[in-house]
């Protein structure tokens, strides 16, 4: 099975840049604080990051007293940039699918992966590699797009009223996992949608056990602020999960 | 807070009754086999069952083993019908809303509840009395509405296509815990809408492990013979939980 790399396309390379440059994104306002809040202690941890991209969070932790951190991903374009603007002697990034992660050979006490365990159509294959992978009592945090988006397939995503104003979010296939394609700057970008039960149950069979799940909505401040993000109510664009290998 | 007692309204309960007697309703396709299939062993086992009703699952259980079977049911009129069906001398049947567990003076190996928590507004409430209710090792089972579907407030439940088929089903204020009021037989039926992450955290909190969920859809079998349910592949009717009081 084909790896995906969007991210060396240069049209979806260049979009996504643009939106990461602007700071009041979905990610910076709400996917980041809530996997930086997930996080356990890094001091004198070796850390490993999935999906690493430009490497602001493999420096995050290095800054949070990590010893050692591993950021791959899959697209050099990334991890050049990554080499650059998040440079540090004890930040490794190498140019690697995460699918391949079974061959790493050291262990890690933390694995975090930030909105890329959605690209990956071997998800069980993925989860027991992490497993194998982390320090007993280690955590794995990941945040992917809410199953409430993933599942979506073809048509229209929300129902307006007359005004233009979001009235509901169409779901479709919700208990129907597997491959998604969508448009994203580019078409055809792959996603695999997989059910709230899928992916906790996967996480349950290899061995972890469940410690939080996070699905952020607008506080009162960044509404105030950013009322077009009312609609995360209705449909959130982000699941985070917090897990620890049993010891 | 006042507890909600529907079923003991007249036409809620005839209204109820006559679907409970379609052997092809959705409780009996696809929410009893999935409860069923997530209780441990039950031999000499002291059972719990919160929101009872006919006390089908209470018979169930003695015949899966069980020494000892407490059904609590806030309807007498529930509880008269399972009093004469359901009779068993190991089998104790109780008047009492589940908000009041905590007066209950002894311990149980394994609690079920099926479709009956989403109308009790104190699910914090509950689980920790359901906590401090099971043996160290004991099992929790219930089954409740699932979030997609009690999210919703008001409006179409569906979007359709020109010929009347069900494209999409449409979610809205998802991202809010709380009270819904929708129409079943009766108006003004109340439940309350938990986000999967405010379950499975709630559960976690109080001290549970995570063992399995499920979001049941039809198999190919049931579809053959039932088409009408293909639209539980949009958006399950029910969510199961297994989760286990850790050592």
């Amino acid at each position: 099975m084909a790896q995906q790399n969007i991210y060396d396309n240069d049209i979806f390379f260049n979009g996504y840049k643009k939106i990461r440059e602007n700071d009041n994104n979905a990610n910076n306002l709400f996917e980041t604080p809530a996997l930086l809040s997930l996080l356990p202690e890094l001091n004198n941890k070796a850390v490993l990051d999935l999906g690493c991209g430009y490497g602001d969070h493999c420096m995050e932790f290095i800054n949070r007293g990590a010893s050692k951190v591993v950021g791959i991903d899959i697209s050099e374009k990334m991890l050049e940039i990554a080499r650059i603007e998040n440079n540090h002697p004890n930040i490794l990034y190498k140019n690697m699918p995460m699918e391949n992660i079974g061959m790493l050979n050291e262990r890690f006490d933390v694995v975090v992966s930030s909105l890329a365990i959605h690209y990956v159509d071997d998800y069980k294959g993925l989860i027991n590699n992490i497993f194998n992978l982390i320090n007993e009592n280690g955590i794995l945090v990941f945040s992917q797009e809410n199953p409430l988006n993933t599942c979506f397939s073809k048509g229209r995503r929300w129902t307006k009223d007359e005004k233009g104003h979001r009235l509901f979010a169409n779901i479709s296939n919700y208990g129907i996992d597997g491959e998604r394609e969508s448009v994203w700057f580019i078409d055809n970008v792959k996603k695999y949608h997989r059910t709230f039960s899928t992916i906790i149950n996967t996480l349950i069979e290899a061995g972890f056990i469940i410690e939080k799940l996070i699905e952020p909505v607008p506080t009162k401040e960044i509404l105030d602020k950013h009322p077009e993000y009312q609609d995360l109510f209705h449909k959130p664009d982000f699941l985070l999960v917090k897990a620890r290998k049993s010891a």
